[in-house]
Protein backbone atom coordinates (compact mmCIF):
# COMPACT_ATOMS: atom_id res chain seq x y z
CA UNK A 1 0.00 0.00 0.00
CA UNK A 2 1.46 3.50 -1.06
CA UNK A 3 0.64 6.28 1.35
CA UNK A 4 1.36 9.43 -0.79
CA UNK A 5 2.15 8.89 -4.59
CA UNK A 6 2.97 11.77 -6.54
CA UNK A 7 3.04 12.01 -9.97
CA UNK A 8 5.06 14.35 -11.92
CA UNK A 9 3.83 14.66 -15.60
CA UNK A 10 -0.06 13.15 -15.43
CA UNK A 11 -0.84 12.22 -19.34
CA UNK A 12 -1.76 9.28 -20.20
CA UNK A 13 0.78 7.20 -18.63
CA UNK A 14 0.66 8.84 -15.21
CA UNK A 15 -2.94 8.89 -15.09
CA UNK A 16 -3.63 5.59 -16.11
CA UNK A 17 -1.42 4.34 -13.26
CA UNK A 18 -3.34 6.65 -10.62
CA UNK A 19 -6.76 5.17 -12.04
CA UNK A 20 -5.96 1.88 -11.97
CA UNK A 21 -4.45 1.78 -8.37
CA UNK A 22 -7.30 3.59 -6.59
CA UNK A 23 -9.45 0.69 -8.49
CA UNK A 24 -6.83 -1.63 -6.73
CA UNK A 25 -7.08 0.05 -3.52
CA UNK A 26 -3.09 0.41 -3.23
CA UNK A 27 -2.93 3.78 -3.04
CA UNK A 28 -3.87 6.63 -0.13
CA UNK A 29 -3.39 9.95 -1.20
CA UNK A 30 -2.19 11.15 -5.13
CA UNK A 31 -0.58 14.24 -5.78
CA UNK A 32 -0.19 15.40 -9.10
CA UNK A 33 2.41 18.01 -10.44
CA UNK A 34 3.07 19.52 -13.85
CA UNK A 35 4.10 23.35 -15.41
CA UNK A 36 0.25 23.48 -16.96
CA UNK A 37 -2.20 24.49 -13.80
CA UNK A 38 -5.51 23.92 -16.41
CA UNK A 39 -4.17 20.33 -16.83
CA UNK A 40 -3.70 19.72 -13.34
CA UNK A 41 -7.05 21.10 -12.57
CA UNK A 42 -8.87 18.88 -14.93
CA UNK A 43 -7.08 15.86 -13.67
CA UNK A 44 -8.69 16.68 -10.09
CA UNK A 45 -11.62 17.32 -11.42
CA UNK A 46 -11.58 13.60 -12.98
CA UNK A 47 -10.40 12.52 -9.84
CA UNK A 48 -7.41 11.03 -11.23
CA UNK A 49 -5.73 13.56 -8.56
CA UNK A 50 -6.61 14.65 -4.61
CA UNK A 51 -4.65 17.77 -5.64
CA UNK A 52 -1.82 19.28 -6.73
CA UNK A 53 1.24 21.66 -6.99
CA UNK A 54 3.03 23.88 -9.96
CA UNK A 55 6.30 23.15 -7.67
CA UNK A 56 7.30 19.64 -8.17
CA UNK A 57 9.74 19.40 -5.04
CA UNK A 58 6.23 20.87 -2.77
CA UNK A 59 4.62 17.89 -4.38
CA UNK A 60 6.91 15.40 -3.56
CA UNK A 61 7.13 16.20 0.06
CA UNK A 62 5.54 13.48 2.10
CA UNK A 63 5.53 11.14 -0.92
CA UNK A 64 6.81 7.10 -0.25
CA UNK A 65 6.81 7.19 -4.01
CA UNK A 66 7.60 9.63 -7.01
CA UNK A 67 6.71 8.45 -10.58
CA UNK A 68 8.14 10.54 -12.99
CA UNK A 69 6.03 10.58 -16.16
CA UNK A 70 7.45 13.32 -18.21
CA UNK A 71 9.53 13.45 -21.80
CA UNK A 72 12.56 12.12 -21.01
CA UNK A 73 14.05 15.02 -22.33
CA UNK A 74 12.44 17.21 -19.35
CA UNK A 75 14.02 14.37 -16.24
CA UNK A 76 16.90 15.92 -15.75
CA UNK A 77 15.66 19.23 -15.13
CA UNK A 78 12.77 17.52 -12.94
CA UNK A 79 15.12 15.36 -11.19
CA UNK A 80 16.99 18.76 -10.05
CA UNK A 81 14.04 20.15 -8.77
CA UNK A 82 12.88 17.48 -6.45
CA UNK A 83 16.10 16.67 -5.07
CA UNK A 84 16.44 18.52 -2.09
CA UNK A 85 12.69 17.77 -1.42
CA UNK A 86 12.96 13.79 -1.35
CA UNK A 87 12.25 11.71 2.22
CA UNK A 88 15.26 9.33 2.85
CA UNK A 89 12.66 6.39 2.49
CA UNK A 90 10.88 8.09 -0.60
CA UNK A 91 11.26 5.77 -3.80
CA UNK A 92 11.49 7.35 -7.01
CA UNK A 93 11.19 5.53 -10.56
CA UNK A 94 9.99 6.78 -13.95
CA UNK A 95 8.32 5.99 -16.98
CA UNK A 96 10.36 6.72 -19.62
CA UNK A 97 10.76 5.12 -22.93
CA UNK A 98 14.24 5.04 -23.09
CA UNK A 99 16.37 3.67 -19.90
CA UNK A 100 20.18 4.71 -20.28
CA UNK A 101 19.44 8.25 -20.74
CA UNK A 102 17.14 8.57 -17.58
CA UNK A 103 19.61 6.91 -16.00
CA UNK A 104 22.22 9.56 -16.88
CA UNK A 105 20.25 12.21 -16.43
CA UNK A 106 19.89 10.57 -12.05
CA UNK A 107 23.55 10.43 -12.43
CA UNK A 108 23.51 14.41 -13.31
CA UNK A 109 20.88 15.59 -10.91
CA UNK A 110 21.92 13.64 -7.88
CA UNK A 111 25.67 13.74 -8.17
CA UNK A 112 25.24 9.81 -7.98
CA UNK A 113 23.10 7.13 -8.36
CA UNK A 114 20.33 7.20 -5.15
CA UNK A 115 19.56 3.87 -3.46
CA UNK A 116 15.63 4.89 -3.63
CA UNK A 117 15.81 4.87 -7.48
CA UNK A 118 14.60 2.61 -9.35
CA UNK A 119 14.37 3.36 -13.47
CA UNK A 120 11.07 1.64 -15.17
CA UNK A 121 9.46 1.85 -18.51
CA UNK A 122 5.29 0.24 -18.88
CA UNK A 123 5.31 -1.43 -22.41
CA UNK A 124 1.72 0.21 -23.07
CA UNK A 125 0.09 3.25 -24.34
CA UNK A 126 -2.32 4.40 -27.17
CA UNK A 127 -1.60 7.15 -29.31
CA UNK A 128 -3.77 9.29 -27.79
CA UNK A 129 -1.97 11.64 -24.84
CA UNK A 130 -3.26 13.66 -22.35
CA UNK A 131 -5.72 12.93 -18.50
CA UNK A 132 -8.27 12.65 -20.41
CA UNK A 133 -6.89 9.43 -22.39
CA UNK A 134 -6.01 8.01 -19.19
CA UNK A 135 -7.70 5.04 -17.70
CA UNK A 136 -7.55 2.31 -14.91
CA UNK A 137 -7.13 -0.61 -17.12
CA UNK A 138 -4.15 0.24 -19.15
CA UNK A 139 -1.39 -1.98 -18.05
CA UNK A 140 -3.79 -4.92 -17.49
CA UNK A 141 -1.80 -7.89 -18.67
CA UNK A 142 1.04 -5.66 -20.42
CA UNK A 143 4.23 -5.15 -19.46
CA UNK A 144 6.57 -2.98 -17.45
CA UNK A 145 10.37 -3.53 -17.66
CA UNK A 146 12.34 -2.84 -14.35
CA UNK A 147 15.94 -1.92 -15.06
CA UNK A 148 17.90 -1.59 -11.78
CA UNK A 149 21.25 0.36 -11.55
CA UNK A 150 23.88 -1.52 -9.61
CA UNK A 151 22.65 0.92 -6.55
CA UNK A 152 19.36 -0.05 -6.47
CA UNK A 153 18.30 -1.38 -3.53
CA UNK A 154 16.59 -4.67 -3.40
CA UNK A 155 13.94 -3.00 -1.46
CA UNK A 156 12.69 -0.15 -3.48
CA UNK A 157 12.80 -2.53 -6.71
CA UNK A 158 10.02 -4.77 -4.84
CA UNK A 159 8.19 -1.52 -4.18
CA UNK A 160 8.19 -0.43 -7.35
CA UNK A 161 7.47 -3.86 -8.85
CA UNK A 162 4.58 -4.37 -6.44
CA UNK A 163 3.30 -0.91 -7.45
CA UNK A 164 3.21 -2.08 -11.16
CA UNK A 165 1.82 -5.22 -10.16
CA UNK A 166 -1.06 -3.78 -8.28
CA UNK A 167 -2.17 -2.10 -11.80
CA UNK A 168 -2.30 -5.02 -13.34
CA UNK A 169 0.92 -5.25 -15.07
CA UNK A 170 3.55 -8.25 -15.28
CA UNK A 171 6.46 -6.50 -14.66
CA UNK A 172 10.46 -7.40 -15.74
CA UNK A 173 13.65 -6.42 -15.51
CA UNK A 174 16.49 -6.29 -17.91
CA UNK A 175 19.87 -3.87 -17.86
CA UNK A 176 19.08 -0.54 -19.82
CA UNK A 177 21.24 -0.95 -22.25
CA UNK A 178 19.40 -4.41 -23.35
CA UNK A 179 16.33 -2.39 -22.80
CA UNK A 180 16.96 0.23 -25.15
CA UNK A 181 17.68 -2.08 -28.13
CA UNK A 182 14.80 -4.15 -27.85
CA UNK A 183 12.51 -0.90 -27.42
CA UNK A 184 14.38 0.49 -30.24
CA UNK A 185 13.48 -2.35 -32.47
CA UNK A 186 9.56 -2.65 -31.72
CA UNK A 187 9.02 0.72 -30.68
CA UNK A 188 11.65 3.24 -31.58
CA UNK A 189 12.12 2.55 -35.07
CA UNK A 190 8.50 1.79 -36.29
CA UNK A 191 7.78 4.81 -34.84
CA UNK A 192 10.29 7.12 -36.63
CA UNK A 193 9.30 5.38 -39.68
CA UNK A 194 5.50 6.08 -39.24
CA UNK A 195 6.24 9.71 -38.95
CA UNK A 196 8.43 9.92 -41.93
CA UNK A 197 6.33 8.15 -44.15
CA UNK A 198 3.38 10.11 -43.38
CA UNK A 199 5.15 13.03 -43.63
CA UNK A 200 6.80 11.95 -46.97
CA UNK A 201 3.17 12.00 -47.96
CA UNK A 202 2.25 14.89 -47.14
CA UNK A 203 4.23 16.70 -49.03
CA UNK A 204 3.34 15.61 -52.20
CA UNK A 205 1.39 17.73 -54.37
CA UNK A 206 -1.99 15.53 -54.59
CA UNK A 207 -1.87 14.52 -50.60
CA UNK A 208 -5.57 15.09 -49.83
CA UNK A 209 -6.71 12.79 -52.73
CA UNK A 210 -3.81 10.67 -51.86
CA UNK A 211 -5.09 10.29 -48.03
CA UNK A 212 -8.70 9.92 -49.47
CA UNK A 213 -7.78 6.94 -50.91
CA UNK A 214 -5.86 5.30 -47.88
CA UNK A 215 -7.86 1.45 -46.75
CA UNK A 216 -7.23 0.15 -43.47
CA UNK A 217 -3.87 -1.20 -43.73
CA UNK A 218 -2.60 2.70 -44.49
CA UNK A 219 -4.73 3.40 -41.19
CA UNK A 220 -3.14 0.78 -38.90
CA UNK A 221 0.15 1.14 -40.16
CA UNK A 222 0.07 4.87 -39.04
CA UNK A 223 -1.66 5.03 -36.70
CA UNK A 224 1.32 5.63 -34.37
CA UNK A 225 2.25 8.47 -36.29
CA UNK A 226 -0.56 10.26 -34.28
CA UNK A 227 1.21 10.24 -31.22
CA UNK A 228 2.60 13.03 -28.89
CA UNK A 229 5.49 14.54 -31.14
CA UNK A 230 7.35 16.06 -28.44
CA UNK A 231 7.13 13.07 -26.37
CA UNK A 232 9.18 11.29 -30.06
CA UNK A 233 11.46 13.91 -30.11
CA UNK A 234 12.65 13.04 -26.59
CA UNK A 235 12.80 9.35 -27.72
CA UNK A 236 14.70 9.60 -30.84
CA UNK A 237 17.10 11.85 -29.15
CA UNK A 238 17.93 10.17 -26.11
CA UNK A 239 18.36 6.66 -27.42
CA UNK A 240 20.61 7.36 -30.07
CA UNK A 241 22.80 4.74 -29.99
CA UNK A 242 20.52 2.29 -30.16
CA UNK A 243 17.76 3.56 -32.83
CA UNK A 244 20.30 4.61 -35.16
CA UNK A 245 21.85 0.85 -35.39
CA UNK A 246 18.59 -0.51 -35.75
CA UNK A 247 17.80 2.22 -38.25
CA UNK A 248 21.05 1.19 -40.14
CA UNK A 249 19.82 -2.65 -40.19
CA UNK A 250 16.83 -1.81 -41.78
CA UNK A 251 17.91 0.37 -44.29
CA UNK A 252 20.87 -2.03 -45.38
CA UNK A 253 17.36 -4.73 -46.08
CA UNK A 254 15.42 -2.56 -47.61
CA UNK A 255 17.96 -1.51 -50.19
CA UNK A 256 18.38 -4.82 -50.57
CA UNK A 257 14.72 -5.27 -51.23
CA UNK A 258 15.03 -1.85 -54.21
CA UNK A 259 17.79 -4.06 -55.70
CA UNK A 260 15.24 -6.89 -55.94
CA UNK A 261 12.27 -4.95 -57.12
CA UNK A 262 14.30 -2.63 -59.63
CA UNK A 263 15.70 -6.32 -60.85
CA UNK A 264 12.53 -8.43 -61.11
CA UNK A 265 13.91 -10.50 -58.32
CA UNK A 266 10.44 -12.06 -57.39
CA UNK A 267 11.94 -15.12 -55.63
CA UNK A 268 14.00 -12.73 -53.33
CA UNK A 269 10.95 -10.50 -52.24
CA UNK A 270 8.66 -13.69 -51.53
CA UNK A 271 11.66 -15.19 -49.19
CA UNK A 272 11.69 -12.07 -47.37
CA UNK A 273 7.72 -11.62 -47.41
CA UNK A 274 7.35 -15.06 -46.83
CA UNK A 275 9.95 -14.81 -43.77
CA UNK A 276 8.41 -11.29 -42.49
CA UNK A 277 4.48 -12.70 -42.71
CA UNK A 278 5.66 -16.29 -40.79
CA UNK A 279 7.45 -13.52 -37.47
CA UNK A 280 4.51 -11.62 -37.61
CA UNK A 281 2.09 -14.40 -37.81
CA UNK A 282 4.18 -16.49 -35.16
CA UNK A 283 4.87 -13.71 -32.67
CA UNK A 284 2.25 -11.34 -32.53
CA UNK A 285 -1.30 -12.79 -33.24
CA UNK A 286 -2.27 -13.25 -29.67
CA UNK A 287 -4.56 -10.49 -30.11
CA UNK B 1 -28.89 -7.85 -62.44
CA UNK B 2 -26.18 -10.11 -63.45
CA UNK B 3 -27.30 -13.80 -64.56
CA UNK B 4 -24.01 -15.28 -64.65
CA UNK B 5 -21.20 -14.18 -62.78
CA UNK B 6 -17.74 -15.96 -62.71
CA UNK B 7 -15.27 -14.99 -60.56
CA UNK B 8 -11.87 -16.93 -61.32
CA UNK B 9 -9.62 -16.79 -57.91
CA UNK B 10 -12.18 -17.69 -55.21
CA UNK B 11 -11.05 -15.74 -52.25
CA UNK B 12 -11.19 -12.56 -50.02
CA UNK B 13 -11.33 -10.23 -52.68
CA UNK B 14 -13.87 -12.51 -55.02
CA UNK B 15 -15.68 -14.50 -52.25
CA UNK B 16 -16.35 -10.98 -50.55
CA UNK B 17 -17.80 -9.62 -53.95
CA UNK B 18 -19.68 -12.71 -53.97
CA UNK B 19 -21.29 -12.70 -50.91
CA UNK B 20 -22.14 -9.25 -50.74
CA UNK B 21 -24.39 -9.39 -54.69
CA UNK B 22 -26.04 -12.41 -53.24
CA UNK B 23 -27.25 -10.18 -50.30
CA UNK B 24 -28.40 -7.67 -52.34
CA UNK B 25 -30.05 -9.92 -54.83
CA UNK B 26 -28.06 -8.58 -57.50
CA UNK B 27 -26.89 -12.02 -59.05
CA UNK B 28 -27.95 -15.19 -60.40
CA UNK B 29 -25.49 -17.76 -60.92
CA UNK B 30 -21.87 -17.62 -59.23
CA UNK B 31 -19.44 -19.27 -61.29
CA UNK B 32 -15.93 -20.05 -59.74
CA UNK B 33 -12.35 -20.29 -61.16
CA UNK B 34 -9.23 -21.16 -59.70
CA UNK B 35 -6.55 -24.04 -59.72
CA UNK B 36 -6.97 -25.57 -56.54
CA UNK B 37 -9.89 -28.00 -56.41
CA UNK B 38 -10.19 -28.47 -52.99
CA UNK B 39 -10.56 -24.94 -51.89
CA UNK B 40 -13.11 -24.26 -55.05
CA UNK B 41 -14.84 -26.95 -53.17
CA UNK B 42 -14.74 -25.12 -50.01
CA UNK B 43 -16.14 -22.34 -51.48
CA UNK B 44 -18.68 -23.94 -52.60
CA UNK B 45 -19.79 -25.64 -49.52
CA UNK B 46 -19.72 -22.46 -48.17
CA UNK B 47 -22.03 -21.21 -50.57
CA UNK B 48 -20.23 -18.44 -52.23
CA UNK B 49 -20.11 -19.82 -55.04
CA UNK B 50 -23.19 -22.40 -57.05
CA UNK B 51 -20.69 -24.26 -59.00
CA UNK B 52 -16.94 -24.38 -60.40
CA UNK B 53 -14.45 -25.65 -63.49
CA UNK B 54 -10.85 -25.89 -63.05
CA UNK B 55 -10.53 -24.55 -66.48
CA UNK B 56 -11.11 -20.63 -66.43
CA UNK B 57 -12.08 -21.10 -70.30
CA UNK B 58 -15.06 -23.44 -69.40
CA UNK B 59 -15.68 -21.13 -65.96
CA UNK B 60 -16.40 -18.06 -68.14
CA UNK B 61 -18.79 -19.79 -70.77
CA UNK B 62 -22.26 -18.49 -70.46
CA UNK B 63 -21.19 -15.36 -68.10
CA UNK B 64 -22.15 -11.91 -68.35
CA UNK B 65 -19.84 -10.72 -65.94
CA UNK B 66 -16.17 -11.76 -65.38
CA UNK B 67 -14.02 -11.03 -62.31
CA UNK B 68 -10.07 -11.99 -62.35
CA UNK B 69 -9.08 -11.69 -58.57
CA UNK B 70 -5.99 -13.42 -59.02
CA UNK B 71 -2.41 -12.12 -58.08
CA UNK B 72 -1.78 -9.40 -60.85
CA UNK B 73 1.11 -11.64 -62.13
CA UNK B 74 -1.20 -14.23 -62.97
CA UNK B 75 -3.36 -11.60 -64.92
CA UNK B 76 -1.93 -12.07 -68.43
CA UNK B 77 -2.13 -16.34 -68.55
CA UNK B 78 -5.62 -16.45 -66.98
CA UNK B 79 -6.74 -13.74 -69.85
CA UNK B 80 -4.79 -16.08 -72.50
CA UNK B 81 -6.98 -18.58 -71.24
CA UNK B 82 -10.06 -17.74 -71.21
CA UNK B 83 -9.94 -15.36 -74.43
CA UNK B 84 -11.35 -17.97 -76.53
CA UNK B 85 -14.51 -18.43 -74.15
CA UNK B 86 -15.62 -14.99 -73.64
CA UNK B 87 -18.98 -14.44 -75.16
CA UNK B 88 -19.32 -11.36 -77.11
CA UNK B 89 -21.79 -9.20 -74.55
CA UNK B 90 -19.46 -10.31 -71.61
CA UNK B 91 -18.09 -7.70 -69.24
CA UNK B 92 -14.63 -8.40 -67.91
CA UNK B 93 -13.00 -6.79 -64.95
CA UNK B 94 -10.93 -7.33 -62.58
CA UNK B 95 -9.39 -6.85 -58.67
CA UNK B 96 -5.89 -6.06 -59.10
CA UNK B 97 -3.79 -3.93 -56.85
CA UNK B 98 -1.80 -1.86 -59.93
CA UNK B 99 -3.96 -1.16 -63.02
CA UNK B 100 -1.13 -0.31 -65.69
CA UNK B 101 0.08 -3.94 -65.68
CA UNK B 102 -2.85 -5.41 -66.13
CA UNK B 103 -3.86 -3.31 -68.95
CA UNK B 104 -0.28 -4.19 -70.58
CA UNK B 105 -1.58 -7.68 -69.58
CA UNK B 106 -4.81 -7.67 -71.53
CA UNK B 107 -3.43 -5.57 -74.54
CA UNK B 108 -0.42 -8.88 -74.49
CA UNK B 109 -3.40 -11.44 -74.25
CA UNK B 110 -6.19 -9.84 -76.56
CA UNK B 111 -3.90 -8.34 -79.28
CA UNK B 112 -5.74 -5.33 -77.92
CA UNK B 113 -7.82 -3.68 -75.92
CA UNK B 114 -11.03 -5.04 -75.82
CA UNK B 115 -14.38 -2.48 -75.34
CA UNK B 116 -15.77 -4.91 -72.46
CA UNK B 117 -13.04 -4.75 -70.65
CA UNK B 118 -12.85 -2.47 -67.44
CA UNK B 119 -9.72 -2.33 -64.88
CA UNK B 120 -10.92 -2.10 -61.51
CA UNK B 121 -9.28 -2.15 -58.01
CA UNK B 122 -11.66 -2.12 -55.29
CA UNK B 123 -9.44 -0.35 -51.69
CA UNK B 124 -10.35 -2.86 -49.60
CA UNK B 125 -8.96 -5.92 -47.75
CA UNK B 126 -7.64 -7.12 -44.69
CA UNK B 127 -4.31 -8.82 -43.87
CA UNK B 128 -6.42 -12.35 -43.89
CA UNK B 129 -6.17 -14.41 -47.50
CA UNK B 130 -8.66 -17.08 -48.51
CA UNK B 131 -12.30 -17.73 -48.93
CA UNK B 132 -12.61 -18.33 -45.50
CA UNK B 133 -11.76 -15.16 -44.57
CA UNK B 134 -14.27 -14.05 -46.91
CA UNK B 135 -17.58 -11.51 -45.76
CA UNK B 136 -20.35 -9.79 -47.84
CA UNK B 137 -19.71 -6.31 -45.59
CA UNK B 138 -15.91 -6.08 -47.04
CA UNK B 139 -17.01 -3.40 -49.66
CA UNK B 140 -19.53 -1.18 -47.33
CA UNK B 141 -18.34 2.31 -47.64
CA UNK B 142 -15.08 1.45 -49.32
CA UNK B 143 -14.24 3.02 -52.41
CA UNK B 144 -13.40 0.73 -55.91
CA UNK B 145 -11.42 2.64 -58.08
CA UNK B 146 -12.41 1.68 -62.14
CA UNK B 147 -9.52 2.96 -64.80
CA UNK B 148 -11.37 2.53 -67.79
CA UNK B 149 -8.76 2.21 -70.70
CA UNK B 150 -9.15 4.80 -74.30
CA UNK B 151 -11.17 1.63 -75.62
CA UNK B 152 -13.26 0.62 -72.70
CA UNK B 153 -16.82 1.33 -73.49
CA UNK B 154 -19.35 3.12 -71.59
CA UNK B 155 -21.54 0.42 -71.13
CA UNK B 156 -19.54 -2.05 -69.55
CA UNK B 157 -18.26 0.80 -67.54
CA UNK B 158 -21.60 1.03 -65.99
CA UNK B 159 -22.01 -2.38 -65.57
CA UNK B 160 -18.91 -2.70 -63.35
CA UNK B 161 -19.94 0.43 -61.83
CA UNK B 162 -23.51 -0.68 -60.66
CA UNK B 163 -22.03 -3.97 -59.21
CA UNK B 164 -20.00 -2.49 -57.04
CA UNK B 165 -22.34 -0.15 -56.20
CA UNK B 166 -24.80 -2.87 -55.92
CA UNK B 167 -21.94 -4.27 -53.11
CA UNK B 168 -21.89 -1.36 -50.95
CA UNK B 169 -19.03 0.26 -52.78
CA UNK B 170 -18.20 4.18 -53.91
CA UNK B 171 -16.79 3.70 -57.08
CA UNK B 172 -15.01 6.43 -58.71
CA UNK B 173 -12.58 6.73 -61.95
CA UNK B 174 -8.95 7.91 -62.62
CA UNK B 175 -6.88 7.34 -65.41
CA UNK B 176 -4.20 3.80 -64.46
CA UNK B 177 -0.56 5.68 -64.03
CA UNK B 178 -2.56 7.83 -61.51
CA UNK B 179 -4.03 5.09 -60.07
CA UNK B 180 -0.65 3.17 -59.35
CA UNK B 181 1.28 6.54 -58.73
CA UNK B 182 -1.87 7.02 -55.62
CA UNK B 183 -1.71 3.27 -54.68
CA UNK B 184 1.87 3.34 -54.42
CA UNK B 185 1.96 5.85 -51.86
CA UNK B 186 -0.84 4.70 -49.92
CA UNK B 187 -0.51 0.62 -49.97
CA UNK B 188 2.38 -0.73 -52.01
CA UNK B 189 5.24 0.98 -50.30
CA UNK B 190 4.18 0.81 -46.62
CA UNK B 191 3.15 -3.14 -47.28
CA UNK B 192 6.99 -2.94 -48.35
CA UNK B 193 8.15 -1.45 -45.04
CA UNK B 194 5.93 -3.24 -42.71
CA UNK B 195 7.24 -6.49 -44.97
CA UNK B 196 11.23 -5.00 -44.59
CA UNK B 197 10.76 -4.19 -40.50
CA UNK B 198 9.23 -7.32 -39.76
CA UNK B 199 12.10 -8.92 -41.75
CA UNK B 200 15.23 -6.95 -40.28
CA UNK B 201 13.54 -7.92 -36.77
CA UNK B 202 13.56 -11.62 -37.55
CA UNK B 203 16.81 -11.77 -38.42
CA UNK B 204 18.44 -10.67 -35.17
CA UNK B 205 19.46 -12.95 -32.46
CA UNK B 206 17.19 -11.94 -30.00
CA UNK B 207 14.31 -11.98 -32.17
CA UNK B 208 12.08 -14.01 -29.45
CA UNK B 209 12.58 -11.74 -26.67
CA UNK B 210 12.11 -8.38 -28.67
CA UNK B 211 8.46 -9.46 -30.45
CA UNK B 212 7.79 -10.41 -26.98
CA UNK B 213 8.33 -7.06 -25.64
CA UNK B 214 6.25 -5.53 -28.95
CA UNK B 215 3.18 -3.22 -27.68
CA UNK B 216 0.09 -2.54 -29.46
CA UNK B 217 1.48 0.15 -31.67
CA UNK B 218 3.92 -1.98 -33.40
CA UNK B 219 1.26 -4.93 -33.82
CA UNK B 220 -1.18 -2.30 -35.81
CA UNK B 221 2.13 -1.09 -37.63
CA UNK B 222 3.01 -4.24 -38.72
CA UNK B 223 -0.34 -5.92 -39.53
CA UNK B 224 -0.06 -5.78 -43.18
CA UNK B 225 3.39 -7.49 -43.41
CA UNK B 226 1.07 -11.00 -42.16
CA UNK B 227 -0.96 -10.20 -45.81
CA UNK B 228 -0.16 -12.98 -48.59
CA UNK B 229 3.49 -13.11 -49.49
CA UNK B 230 2.88 -13.90 -53.48
CA UNK B 231 0.53 -11.06 -53.82
CA UNK B 232 2.64 -8.73 -52.56
CA UNK B 233 5.91 -9.96 -54.83
CA UNK B 234 3.32 -9.73 -57.69
CA UNK B 235 2.07 -6.03 -56.60
CA UNK B 236 5.96 -4.98 -56.20
CA UNK B 237 7.32 -6.31 -59.20
CA UNK B 238 4.14 -5.41 -61.41
CA UNK B 239 4.41 -1.45 -60.37
CA UNK B 240 7.64 -1.18 -59.88
CA UNK B 241 8.37 2.50 -61.70
CA UNK B 242 5.49 4.10 -59.08
CA UNK B 243 6.88 2.41 -56.17
CA UNK B 244 10.81 2.95 -56.35
CA UNK B 245 9.71 6.30 -57.37
CA UNK B 246 7.32 6.96 -53.85
CA UNK B 247 10.38 4.56 -52.17
CA UNK B 248 13.30 6.89 -53.00
CA UNK B 249 11.29 9.93 -52.06
CA UNK B 250 10.64 8.39 -48.50
CA UNK B 251 14.42 7.28 -48.38
CA UNK B 252 15.42 10.77 -48.57
CA UNK B 253 13.81 11.76 -45.98
CA UNK B 254 14.33 9.54 -43.71
CA UNK B 255 18.02 9.98 -44.19
CA UNK B 256 17.05 13.85 -43.15
CA UNK B 257 15.60 12.37 -40.45
CA UNK B 258 18.55 10.06 -39.23
CA UNK B 259 20.85 13.31 -39.30
CA UNK B 260 18.79 15.15 -37.76
CA UNK B 261 18.67 11.93 -34.63
CA UNK B 262 22.48 11.98 -35.64
CA UNK B 263 22.96 15.81 -34.64
CA UNK B 264 20.92 15.93 -31.56
CA UNK B 265 18.41 18.35 -34.07
CA UNK B 266 15.70 18.17 -31.98
CA UNK B 267 13.75 21.04 -33.43
CA UNK B 268 13.74 19.40 -37.19
CA UNK B 269 12.53 16.30 -35.87
CA UNK B 270 9.90 18.17 -33.94
CA UNK B 271 8.52 19.59 -37.09
CA UNK B 272 8.45 16.88 -39.24
CA UNK B 273 6.91 14.43 -36.44
CA UNK B 274 4.21 17.33 -36.06
CA UNK B 275 3.64 17.58 -39.26
CA UNK B 276 3.25 13.80 -39.83
CA UNK B 277 0.62 13.84 -36.72
CA UNK B 278 -1.35 16.41 -38.28
CA UNK B 279 -1.47 15.59 -41.70
CA UNK B 280 -3.00 11.86 -40.21
CA UNK B 281 -4.98 13.46 -37.76
CA UNK B 282 -6.74 15.47 -40.60
CA UNK B 283 -7.04 12.60 -43.10
CA UNK B 284 -6.99 9.17 -41.63
CA UNK B 285 -9.18 10.00 -38.14
CA UNK B 286 -12.32 9.42 -39.67
CA UNK B 287 -12.63 5.50 -38.50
Amino acid sequence: MIQQLTIIGVGLIGGSLARALRVAGAVGEIVGAGRDEAHLQRAKELGVIDRYSLDPAAAVRGADMVLLAVPVGAMEAVMRAIAPALGADTVLTDAGSTKGSVIEAARQAFGELPANFVPGHPIAGTENSGVEAAFAELYRGRRVILTPTATSSPEAVARVREMWRAAGAEVTEMDAEHHDRVLAATSHLPHLLAFSLVGTLAKLDEKEEIFAYAAGGFRDFTRIASSDPQMWRDICVHNEPALLAMLDRFEADLRNLRQAIAGDDGDYLLKVFGRAKAARDRFCDRE
